[in-house]
């Protein structure tokens, strides 16, 4: 067992063979590649916080064996420990004011650890013991994983044998006794050029005659048939072509990927699902269940970011004193701790799973992560009402250091007394990064289809909502006969 | 000590020498009063359910002494009893659709225990042992305590001491060794009639020269010098006048009373703070720091008879499957958990106190009851939605049974297939009852007001979030040089 | 051509063979009756209004025969007719805080003055003839209309040829030269025992095969086989069993009626559609269409009052300095002007008709009605919140009264200098009346229900939105080749 | 007279002595500058759609002098005018899907026209004569004009004359006989390198002392001492490094600068205030309320276009069937015209001046823009909802023509049939230029701040609100005697 440094960690990702793409380019080092690198940075940052004693608790774990790994690796083996990952997603939010990449993963590892279980159980294949070597290896050399679910599902109203390319979703093409080999893509790879490994699970419930796709299994980043191309992001050549001030966020970012799976072979201890469609819905969703609980802690640390950006430039504006401001600042800060309740409700009141592990509560997870989708946005709204339209008609960092224009900059963009003008516009840069840019993709729309859609939750809630009992409450106060319902 | 049955409750409530006014009558027994009636039930049923197995583990508790008692008379040792308490009100809430009144005492207790014991380590006072007393007394006879903080305050513009009426504020008129005399009034009284103690506390932080104003004690609800006008509801006189299907939820319901002490005595050793007036803004933060966790069960749990009645209401209209009422009603669930998560979240956060018993996680807890000021409203609103206009235009109960226009009522009142008309109308008086009548009292304005208003969580909301550290992760990410903010 | 007094409408309403019911009993004299009474009073005001010479403008309209009426009878000739009609509503909802109940026997004239047009133009029929001497006698005689559109309906799951009974939706049971017979009922009779005359209107777009159900016709109020059951309201009784200050609007009020149509024979020349299956859906549309611009003004009115009593109460307890409350007040403001804006531009964007009339613009209508299914619901939480808990906590007037508490009820409900007990009290009972009481029903679920439930509104929203417009636009500007979509 | 082509106008602009900077940079040519030439485009279209007949109505007016003039020279005679004059910024927003940019300047006209006036018949000054000189100017040549209002402020909490440093409001500091000088700056300058003439004010009411700030007067935008610095914008180095899909809008976009007034020399003759501190509160509340009602014009119409791109997107998704996107599309249509019909309604009740042209109703006005600070934050998301994830994490355009990744792209990110990959990514790129990138800048912090941030809208609300009337509506029902309140 090893607790990695983030220097460890950055050492090891160069030399790989990943054949990776960004705007038409070769990525030929992720680590100091301009858009790349700063979400490497951010992956980077969980290695650190392992090695910082204050923080042990929660970006460490102790596993059944007795050894201390990161808990990006661990499984969850009480409702601590699921309250403990909020606490540490809170954390990390908070450091790197973007997503960190690594719970994607480590929620796959969870979901299967339960599912594989469940299926061995059921059927007695050999997933459970496939799996538990896989995680020591990962546990072992402290690896990061990513986590793929979601197909590119081509035409969204039709099933995946029914698609003009049965390639749409990512299937089985060929079956040996020691391999397998798949083909397919997976879309919005969270930190795909950062990863060791990636978890490939399916993406919705199939049905008989769809066990071809219902495929799961791990491979290295850098396996023969896997391309990445990444996706740009709002105001993404701002890293390659302007001065730092201007990023907003220069240090950290998130990244994502098209992940194409072109006939990638995976030997057979590799594979942790093959053929089980009956058991895909269940996958999906305990992955899910983790992933929206995720949500609870990661964004609303990202929340903290802002809530304190905003009072900064409140601040630098000279307004900080003002009544309808300080009220924008604990509705802002109300909003957030909503969504950090529901990820901690949601934790402790997790439940032991046959495979040993915890779980979640899914009601309450879809509801922390329906939260998600719409509480970030009013969040920024009042982010922006507090900074002021400067933040979105501010000169460049450049113009700040032309000689020529920037004593103009510097006397005219005065704030009050104490803030620099260059404060003033850092502060202000770093909200069109969360509000309007690079931070926004991951605090925004990534709020909302991360982990899935909101229909996605709303379907679960209905599903998972006590409405029986609920009616028969109801009926019982009426003085309706009581009787099950249709 | 002992677990009263509800039987012995109802019985116990008899005979005392309570001066109880309603609508200019003397009330002479509550238990049977028409409008007090079903709210005195509704405390019964928080002993009801104390001898009910399946409910055991939420609804009575051991005590440090080993003994079982009910929950609501239990000092809490644990984070885990704060998650049961909020649980239990989630179940009686669901249960009686109304508030059952046994929470604010309950909540009395606990602040007080922590406070009186933080004012004996300060200063050497003896309220600690003497609450403890107090305590073991209303364990042992299994008593209703309601918890009397909000004076009725005057003119809001101006401090206790500068009030027209110096009585606006509760005060101390006379201090003797063994006893002193107070006078004032407090509003709001939830439970009045149907508690056996009153425990009395301060409602604001006092200052310097307001220290007669700072005064907790508990006397017996009969004492001489306590005089009770219970307050009016929406549709309070239907219980009187009408036929129970009119009454929406026949069975149960709440009071409040405005508690006058018109020079009541109280004896030395039931006196929990007398003059340090430095702590009451302590007291007064505590209490409202539990009572504002209850709200994120109780209300949660009438939530759930709304959502059952409004899947009610939407089978007998015959619209149950139409999708924007399925997805009304998911709103509605995702509403009404996120309330419960809040109420979960800061009771799993709870941490223990110098005093021993444990404290709610105050952000949190705010943050929860800040929720419940708004949430309630929509899923009202949402309810009248799906229950359609006929809510509020349905022919009363005598027009069904009389044999003239009974036949057309029910004729025309036809709903969907296999309900009757007559259980049509009994989900929508229900639905009418809490979004409308007496229930809504409960549901709607006291969830505004109750454990203070709106504003009132915004303060604390304010004071207890993490800005600084917000702000410091703001200007690192910013690249801000570090520094301390004004 | 005659401008009423409300002492003429009064007298006039006397001796007239209604045969209405309320809780079980005949409502023997509408006028005099405690809870009719009101609201037939609330339609008087619409008399009164015409006979001010400030108000003449807005209370009358001259007909195109140069005659000066009721503007409750007249058709619209100008868009400036459609916006002083919502100005007219606005002035009445602020003067008798609830439903005056004539606009819905207006929208039906308007509606049928365009549609009996549109019919006899396409099939030659008599029906545009026929309504305007209908017309003539309802100017002529200063009279209130009450519109009847919605069938009770039974199974909403299932059309009107397929339910159990087939006379949930109004239907003609038989068919003579000279005159028809009609069988069925209609919900929420909205000003029904106030009102000389009804028009009824099919409940929605008739298809081949239900022509007996497409008629439309007018018939006297006491018309033998009419029976009215008047729908219960919230704290109903207290007009009946309480004092004036405890109605919170002793003066004025509304009502609905469940009206049966038990075999009522039409003479020919009142029968405006029977068996044009094909035009009732416009027929309804229409209608609609007026009645959701009806309340973008009545509404805003009602809102005008509760706005004024949040700011008395305000007062009252001396936190009309407070900034939170101040902000609250107006963001009531903008909430209800934002109806009110509504309702005027659909008004001004309101255009002339075949039959020479003027029809509002229907998008822009239903838009308005969507508004207003969601804003008074706020508005009246931001009012109870500024009351405060006392609002629903309220001793009754009687024990103000009573010698023995009436001395601590004024005392101790004391608010700010300068505001009675009582006068704090009158105010607090009108905030309950208008967000839980009587004025609640017309104020809130009246709002969501009235003219038609939300979802109506979002099916023409989404019928009447220029969606190609915007898809052409769209593609436009992201370079996609035009095209039209499928 | 001249109705000026695009053409006759982009040529117009070259070969001025503009000092204006963008990223460090001189800008030599702005009409072909990579970041301002679509800005300049997007001006253009309001000279092309003066020449389109079917928009002659809209975007041209007749003068009082009869001639034909491009309705944005145009001064309001007419509540119709108001109303054309939304209905023309729908038209432009629509087929722009930005901000044209055009309005500032007009509005800064129509302020100007009523209030130089009004301080002539006050004081006798020669305000008005000026100004309808410089009109004709502006209307014979068909001139764009910004207005500059916006002092750049420096610390808020501070007047102007106690900032530190006094240039911080601009002002007069030098006053001759036939000219002034002044000097300061204005921030977030719309339109500024595309306009011809600048027309300042003053930015807030001053008092007695501060007449020097009390300045209003017109200069060319190439007059020398002025100095514009552009800001950038999210995503805006798109246009400079990438193909034109990846903008999103290629075509149309807006730009603001910081333009500072360097020792400007202002003939007297171009100056319409100087020093008349009284009436510069009243210059502001009159732009303000111009500029507020354009905002439900012009929004409306980007709203537009964003959602026929969620709806294009929807299809592209193969979702366009699903009951949730077809809800939220209602949604998204019903909040784009409640700003539309606020836009209308502060229209058709304007109201006419003294000065013979027309002024919009200005509490409804307010109304309209505090709507706008919400409600394309809500269309935004919902628009980002339906789009999916991979509006966010989608490949470059460079990647899809890349022989190596453009198959893989073209195959997996395929949608629905009839849809090419193209087109979709077209649409994706569409709705993140609206949402988070430089349609994004116009469309969300714009309507936060643009035209007064939402506290300057509440400000007026509270004045202009009718509180008193509402408070004597509420008096007479609740039955309070009638009184002045305090």
């Amino acid at each position: 067992m090893v607790l990695k440094t983030s220097r460890d960690y950055l050492d090891g990702l160069r030399g790989r063979h990943l054949d990776a793409h960004y705007r038409g380019e070769k990525v030929a080092d992720p680590v100091d590649h301009p858009f790349v690198g700063p979400a490497i940075r951010s992956v980077a940052a969980t290695y650190d916080l392992a090695h910082q004693p204050e923080h042990a608790d929660l970006a460490t774990a102790v596993s059944p064996e007795g050894e201390r790994v990161n808990r990006f690796t661990h499984i969850h083996r009480t409702a601590e420990d699921l309250v403990r990952k909020v606490k540490l997603q809170r954390t990390l939010g908070r450091l790197t004011g973007s997503c960190f990449q690594r719970c994607v993963g480590w929620d796959a590892l969870n979901a299967l650890y339960i599912t594989a279980h469940e299926i061995d159980v059921a059927l007695g294949t050999p997933y459970h013991g496939r799996l538990k070597r896989f995680l020591r290896h990962v546990q072992a050399n402290d690896l990061v994983c990513q986590g793929a679910m979601t197909d590119v599902k081509g035409d969204r109203s039709v099933r995946p044998g029914g698609q003009a390319d049965p390639d749409l979703y990512l299937h089985v093409v060929e079956k040996a006794s020691d391999h397998i080999v798949v083909r397919g893509a997976k879309a919005h790879q969270t930190g795909a050029l950062g990863s060791h490994e990636i978890i490939v699970m399916p993406t919705l419930a199939l049905r008989q005659g769809e066990e071809d796709y219902a495929v799961s299994f791990a491979v290295p980043t850098d396996a023969p048939g896997i391309i990445f191309i990444v996706g740009r992001q709002a105001s993404d050549l701002r890293c390659q072509y302007d001065l730092p001030l201007d990023h907003g966020n220069a240090r950290f970012g998130g990244h994502e990927a098209l992940t194409i799976f072109n006939d990638v072979v995976v030997p057979i201890e590799r594979v942790f699902m093959c053929g089980e469609a009956a058991f895909s819905g269940k996958l999906v969703e305990r992955f899910a269940g983790f992933h929206r609980q995720s949500y609870g802690g990661c964004k609303a640390g990202i929340g903290d970011v802002l809530i304190g950006a905003a009072a900064l430039a409140a601040e630098a504006n000279g307004v900080a004193g003002a009544s309808h401001v300080k009220d924008k600042i604990v509705e802002m800060i109300h909003l957030n701790e909503t969504i950090y309740s529901c990820g901690i409700a949601c934790s402790a009141e997790g439940l032991e799973m046959p495979s040993g592990s915890y779980y979640i509560n899914q009601l309450l997870a879809n509801v922390c992560k329906q939260n998600v989708t719409r509480i970030p946005y009013e969040i920024a709204r009042l982010a922006q009402d507090i900074a002021g339209g400067i933040m979105c008609t501010l000169p460049s960092a450049r113009d700040l250091e032309d000689p020529e224009t920037g004593p103009f900059v510097r006397k005219y963009l005065a704030g009050a007394p104490g803030v620099s003008t260059e404060d003033r516009m850092r502060v202000m840069r770093l909200i069109e990064n969360l509000t309007l840019g690079r931070g926004a993709v991951g605090y925004l729309p990534e709020s909302l289809h991360g982990a899935g859609s909101p229909q996605a939750q709303r379907v679960v809630i209905a599903r998972e909502a006590p409405l029986e009992e609920c009616k028969q409450a109801a009926r019982a106060l009426a003085g309706i006969s009581l009787r099950h319902s249709s």
